[in-house]
């Protein structure tokens, strides 16, 4: 969809409609995209606050300084480095096979409003990626290691793979679809999640042994649930610019489609988890729900354009359930410490959410959707997509956080850590005049 | 209004502008009137939030994550019931009169931007209408009693009357007038409040009979006046969305006098209920000044398209005084305990604002109002749907109480209550690690 | 409007597109504009949340209460004044050549949606420029004394130098550019705070006369670092409403240059206070950084519409070591005890960015800054109108302060403030239930 426009836009050298615009083209169509694209920019740009206070509210108050910090900071350094180097390996003309782009670094023109305006839609959906990854390296990440970490995930890393399926790159070619971002955001911030948990460590005092040789496993709950609940809504609202406005155009009647599959999946995905919780824990958990919703939400992210109604519930609910068990498998079985549960969340929902474009999907009138009578085809070209996006961003992620370990150090010490991250990195209490038990 | 559209696709089963729409057909009106209808509803999707925040902030921190739970959750369950039954009651095929909507239960194509527009503008008022209930059976209502009210009023009460009105039942056909649902929404969320709340009885210590046969008023203040505030900044920032794009055109220039007269009277109701407070308490009262801002918002919700900004500004003062008047007589007087004057917000305003389309009105250029020369007629129409729809929501939200009381339960027990429900209902604290007072 | 609409659809059953005006002038562009002004207000309208939680978070529990009050009042008050006086001192019919308007006060009329849409657009940057002024002034202002200050600020102080330059005044006719209010908002709004902060003198404990006769600064850590940071977004959020929508037309391709400039500048603003407090403090800080994005925002506010985007990082990386610098001078040097940082970010970082306009700006494909060979004249016009603006805003605020305190008093006795103005002033804990340590 969007990879058409811009090989139509860098290959031919065309003005073509929705990418270059001369300001005495502008019709009232472009006008309308622009509107709906900067609306939707800043609905996905308060998804930074939502992931702020997810975090926060969902960790503990010693390191609630520094959470929020990582969360500001992976949108400022990551905004300036995709103007600079992410936006040209993206979007830039096409190089070896659609593997990655080549030009439009630093791009510094005056009048390029479709530039401009495709910019500013895509960089906060980078600095989504990015900031997945702190809500699982919380609590005992240095802070300098972390600023290291987010410069090479929007600047090269998220690009590069983000080439392949909205820039015009090969996994494009192939017919692999991904509205919104499932295996283009999500995934890629869930295996940088993933990859950050395990070259870190858990946190100390995460996961004991017993006399007995078994080990312990324990939960550090967090430090405040209005604030993570309200990280949870906020994050649904932004949401709807995320999935609505990439139509990419304000005149599409698929907006309409989205919303009501994106409110239906969220909702759904929050029962889901709500019940398995209730069933399996026998308490409607409420970090299980709120994980729930974000599990619906990110479950629909690829599927929203091309599924109904129907389609979503069960998108939204399997998200919701499978996001409960994820948790469980990667704390208990694998013991990599993710405290706030972003790669259950962002990885397994992303994997869902794109493989369920070949179960239920119909694109563009054609139904490819397995349970469609669509066949395989589209569901294979999906898992290739997971696979070797996964596969992009899992390795890159790794080497990235081994090398930062070898070199400046990935993490904080055990006192420091015990002391907490905002007095020993930022010298200041989160909550001055509170008091605070000490929670380890 | 809405009902005549309805009518006229229903009935003479033409493609009418407005409501279904081949993608062919797709102009920049109906692209502008879906970008305008999807971030308004986007808008009323954070009031949600500003809900959350307000109920918590003004209760106790033993219950935060149980108010915040129910919160999410009445949009949850709300959405699904209200696509599967709501929208049918709603707005399918009229029946019995303009009693109740026959058609399009569990309605589910692939291709109808119309309705699937239609459907996310509508749902967010419904669960907007559920969620009000939750703050006046905060603190110890059963958490699995709630979810069963509240699939309850989004499947059945709140789309039935909304027929009547909205989906054009035989309000709308006698000309009653709620613009954006001081009524529909408002009043009936606020009598399945006040039922809830009476049916539940006071909390525990909340009233105590005195050695002198006097009964003692406990008041338990909340415990975040930040969060509270923060609620009612969202809720005021969504009632934008609310009122604004009840337009339900983004080409109607109404949009104009709508987000005028939505911030003058919510600014006067705060001032009226500020002054209300000093005069009387001798103090600014921050929790009266909020509810005086929501009590402004709910006042102008029905005639906000057809005063003028002067007649804004009195009725939102008037609701800001009424606001407190009625917390004390219902908390006082009537001793039914709601801790956060929800039915005050709600229902009397709601019936404050429904009235004053008939004094100050000016329906689409023809003074209806009282006090412009229009006569008594649209008062008592504005009067009949008060008194016909509230009767509605009282006596079914009543039954359904007594009800879920009699089976399953409505209340916690007192030790349980004592407690606090995070523990008891969801097995986790609201703030781990901080110090709290046991308030009760 | 709809009546028409429909009247159209059902009686005639003819398919209507979308639209049918009784303005018939009311063209689709109009249509968008109105949308577009509208969304954009509503996002200004979020920013009153910002500031609240900002100020909020960055000073002391037994104050939480009155700010947000103080925040709330200053919109509802200044709504209302706004209306009455200011608009028309700002917008009315010029006088005195180009000194102030002098018609449409109290304006009540029922069809002007011209009026209506340029009315919601302006209130909410009146309110900003009042609201900025409480972060200065908190922990120590008579809560009816603000009240006052207020009104006054948005019915007189704002308007006549906004009529100067966004009113047709005499600024404007000189060829001052300020697009979205460096100097027509928030260096009113700093100067206000700044003699506030003067008038009112210090918290007590702030500066102590040491045995060696030197003056120790003492500093008061704030609250709650989540909030103030949740503060920050949502402000940052809303400023893409402040200057998007400050091209006041939705057909203006250069709202997608104002949303690359604002992404920028903010981001590199945050940078540069992180780095300069990392390197003078020694420590990344929280508050210095947070300081630094509303900079960046701040300082790209006037030349956001005429700047590219390598000149926005620059403007906005100075504008973060600014921010840094001046909050150290006012506080060390001048030892005026301004307990956010708001004349530093809204005074020093408003001065710099419209002086930036004179030094980078191409107006309207003119290169009129003197690095871009535009010579010293645009410079010379942006000094002009920051001294002038400067000298009124100083004045008025430093008269209207020392009237008020000569008068009804100004600040709360030391008593009080040592106790908190929760208590004294609104009589009522922010935070009931919450071990809170007495801090001072």
């Amino acid at each position: 969809m969007r990879k058409k426009k811009l090989i139509a836009a860098v290959l031919m050298g065309l003005v073509v409609a929705g990418a270059v615009f001369a300001q005495d083209e502008w019709t009232i169509e472009n006008a309308l995209d622009m509107v709906w694209l900067f609306l939707g920019a800043a609905l996905v740009f308060i998804m930074q606050v939502g992931f702020a206070l997810v975090e926060t509210g969902l960790t503990r108050a010693k390191n609630a300084t520094n959470i929020v910090m990582k969360n500001l900071m992976d949108f400022c350094f990551g905004a300036v480095v995709y103007w600079a180097i992410g936006w040209g390996l993206m979007y830039g003309a096409d190089a070896l096979g659609g593997l990655v782009g080549t030009s439009d670094f630093f791009k510094n023109i005056m009048d390029d409003p479709g530039y401009y305006r495709d910019w500013f839609f895509q960089v906060v959906f980078a600095a989504t990626a990015a900031t997945i990854v702190s809500g699982a390296m919380a609590e005992r990440t240095r802070f300098k290691s972390y600023l290291l970490y987010t410069c090479f995930i929007s600047a090269f890393i998220y690009p590069i793979s983000g080439h392949w399926v909205w820039g015009g790159g090969w996994l494009s070619e192939l017919g692999f679809h991904d509205f919104a971002g499932s295996t283009v955001v999500h995934s890629v911030g869930g295996w940088a999640a993933l990859m950050g948990a395990l070259v870190l460590g858990p946190r100390v005092g995460k996961y004991v042994k017993c006399a007995d040789g078994k080990v312990s496993v324990r939960a550090f709950p967090g430090h405040s649930m209005p604030l993570a609940m309200t990280g949870v809504f906020l994050l649904w609202f932004g949401w709807y610019g995320f999935n609505g406005a990439s139509t990419l155009s304000g005149s599409s009647p698929d907006i309409a489609r989205v919303c009501v599959t994106t409110t239906l999946a969220a909702a759904s995905g929050t029962i889901g988890a709500l019940f398995t919780s209730w069933v399996w824990f026998k308490k409607p958990d409420a970090s299980m729900s709120m994980n729930g919703a974000l599990a619906g939400l990110v479950s629909i992210t690829a599927p929203c354009g091309v599924v109904s109604p129907a389609a979503s519930i069960v998108i939204g609910l399997v998200g919701g359930i499978l996001v409960v068990l994820s948790v469980e498998f990667i704390d208990k079985v694998l013991k990599i410490d993710d405290p706030v549960g972003a790669s259950s969340v962002h990885l397994t929902c992303g994997i869902w959410g794109t493989l369920a474009v070949g179960i239920w999907g119909n694109v563009e009138g054609v139904a490819v959707g397995a349970l469609h009578g669509g066949g395989a085809a589209q569901l294979g070209v999906q898992a290739l997509g997971v696979v070797s996006v996964g596969a992009w961003a899992a390795i890159t992620s790794l080497v990235l956080f081994l090398i930062i370990k070898a070199t400046v150090g990935l993490r904080v010490n055990q006192k420091e850590e015990l002391q907490g991250l905002d007095i020993t990195e930022h010298k200041a209490d989160a909550y001055a005049g509170f008091q605070i038990f000490s929670n380890t």
